[in-house]
């Protein structure tokens, strides 16, 4: 599992002494090669944290050896000073690894808006290299050391039959939305790979999973997905089976931020079909998925359609009431924006919900389809975000 | 105060059986001139109600002779059936009147996706007309009979040197957000204003009012402001007067909406300057305003402010991080996206949070701001909303 499944990764998630708790809170990641491709794709925000801003400069050249990743403070909001802290960790991983700083990305996790301590995490940084290990636990305790406010850690990895490998590791629990979560990703392959189709093949695969993933609508400055790839396997993976593969980790680490996140009580599933574009059926799953009063509907397990035509109708795409149909849990609620079926029918007492919204503006193999996942609106959600500053 | 306070208009506000509580649930507005104006702002949501389309229907003659509102039910997704009920409470209230059908508006609110009881409907109208009165307990009577969650009825007016009145009254409570609320609203002057004017008064007043109040990013099936002019003052209102005073009543009533929103501990408004355009400065005031990490750390008495710039970070409008600061009740805690002052001087333990946004992008006159109202995220929000069906 995890970001060693693959061939020619060592990795090592130690206690670097950022976290008061004194948790695991500094992780490494380090390609052996012989190749070392990667790609990243990074939050929309126009605040950037400062090691998305070092992420972004290094990943230019298509090209990373390690990265180090730390729970405990997110970096952000932190001027040059933040800026010098993540460029002289990715320098400290450098002179212990033998290669340039410019080959080590950096990814933080936490509070937004204080300093990190820069001599606990450049001697942490040094301790995670001197314990690098190509085992499975050493991929699980990455997975463990850039927890948050996940209360578990998430790991996903998928075989390929001729040969190689794509595993990963992510977190986030809160924070999650448009373009990725308050997330951090790390992934590794052994496939050979070119770097264009490396870099295509994230952007798919995060289009696909993360970016349809949208717990309460807030974006992150730290988001951040890296895909690392050693070509130990010496297998040259297909481009569209290599990117399926990819999608299928990134789905599953994204279940994974679904199942797991703040407060959550319900895991659901706002499916649009009939859409007059992707980018419409997006939009609309996103806006039901988003709306307040339909997530603390299903926190109370009321089918509440009304609140999801009302949602529907508010989103910014084409909609023609006289076709939009609603269903929840399998039982049609709502024709043509008329009550229909009956509400006593509809069972939400479980912990998945899936509600399909019908367009009626394409459909059959023109059609227009999207999916979001999101979580309810619970009483447990405000008391995480409320009790305490993260 | 309320509707009954211009000259010209009478009103009655009756418990009619629709809600089963036996509260008052029906209210009747009657114009009784010599002037006929009105104009009227609609939800901008696709899915309308069934008296938005019948009110917009009848609203593009400009003039109106009564409003029938109820609590206790949307009729919004009833199709047909819903249209006809609304059609015939305006018939039935016309017949009484001696006016057209054409001439009076409806409101509903309440759940959506259930029939209103056609019959009840029909005689409370009638039992409305019957009773109605100038007096001011029965301006007091339509401001109760229209509330829903609201705890308290809500009425405002301004008296005008020259001789007229404005005069009105407004429920709202969840579901409030871009373009109004799920807010009704039905405001009365005596002044004498052309229909073009009233209408541009009204447009005018809802954008610096109830579009700036933002509950809960939600926008409802059946908004409806509505005003309605006598000209019984004899006197013709300045229009820039008029629109100042038309504002005023309408800022009053979001003021009251804001306090009394759903689940409310904290009172919040969000002030973004030097922004690079008023649409701008609007959207990133909303954006905070809408954003739950945002709200719940009010609710926790939280000056995070890397909440507050990691929502102005990902709002569609320009930005430069290097120019954002971020002050909470007087203390500035973010200069050009870099922490600044203490948390701990920031003091949010009482109910008015002020949060001050600056984009240095415009400054001076050629400044661009907006103000934009909303509450904190709160567990009695989540309880009002998730408890029953609303």
């Amino acid at each position: 599992m995890s970001v060693t499944a693959a061939q020619g990764f060592r990795a090592a998630g130690i206690a670097a002494g950022i976290k008061k708790s004194g948790r695991t809170d500094l992780a490494l990641v380090v390609n052996d090669g012989p190749r070392s491709e990667a790609a990243g794709v990074f939050t929309r925000n126009k605040v950037k944290a400062a090691p998305v801003l070092w992420s972004q400069q290094v990943l230019t050249t298509g090209a990373l050896r390690a990265v180090v990743l730390n729970s405990g403070g997110a970096n952000a909001c932190t001027g040059p000073q933040g800026f010098q802290t993540a460029h002289a960790t990715a320098e400290r991983v450098a002179e212990v690894l033998g290669c340039g700083a410019v080959e080590v990305a950096a990814c933080s996790t936490g509070l937004i808006g204080e300093q990190l301590p820069r001599e606990t995490l450049l001697s942490g940084a040094e301790k995670a290299a001197g314990g690098l290990a190509a085992t499975p636990e050493a991929g699980a305790a990455v997975a463990a050391a850039i927890m948050t406010t996940d209360t578990v850690p998430k790991q996903a990895q998928v075989i390929d039959p001729a040969g190689w490998t794509v595993g990963g590791t992510a977190k986030g629990a809160g924070m999650i939305s448009p373009s990725m979560a308050t997330m951090l990703g790390v992934i590794t392959t052994d496939a050979v790979v070119d770097q264009p189709m490396l870099d295509a093949a994230l952007r798919e695969a995060v289009r696909y999973s993360f970016d349809r993933l949208d717990i309460d609508g807030s974006m992150s400055t730290n988001d951040t997905v890296l895909v690392l790839s050693s070509g130990a396997s010496g297998v040259r993976a297909d481009p569209a089976v290599f990117t399926a593969a990819l999608t299928r980790v990134c789905r599953d680490l994204a279940e994974q931020m679904q199942a797991d996140a703040e407060g959550v009580t319900k895991r659901i599933t706002v499916r649009v079909t009939g859409a007059a574009s992707e980018d419409d059926a997006v939009t609309v799953a996103r806006t039901i998925a988003r709306d307040a009063l339909v997530k603390t509907a299903m926190f109370g397990s009321d089918p509440n359609w009304g609140r999801v035509a009302a949602a529907a109708g508010y989103a910014d795409a084409a909609l023609d009431p006289e076709r939009l149909d609603v269903t929840i849990n399998g039982v049609l609620l709502c024709k043509g924006a008329v009550v229909a079926g009956d509400r006593a029918a509809c069972d939400l007492s479980g912990k998945d919900v899936m509600i399909e919204v019908e367009l009626g503006l394409s459909g059959g193999a023109d059609g227009h389809t999207a999916e979001i996942r999101t979580t309810d609106l619970s009483h447990a959600y405000v008391e995480e975000n409320s009790a305490y500053s993260s």
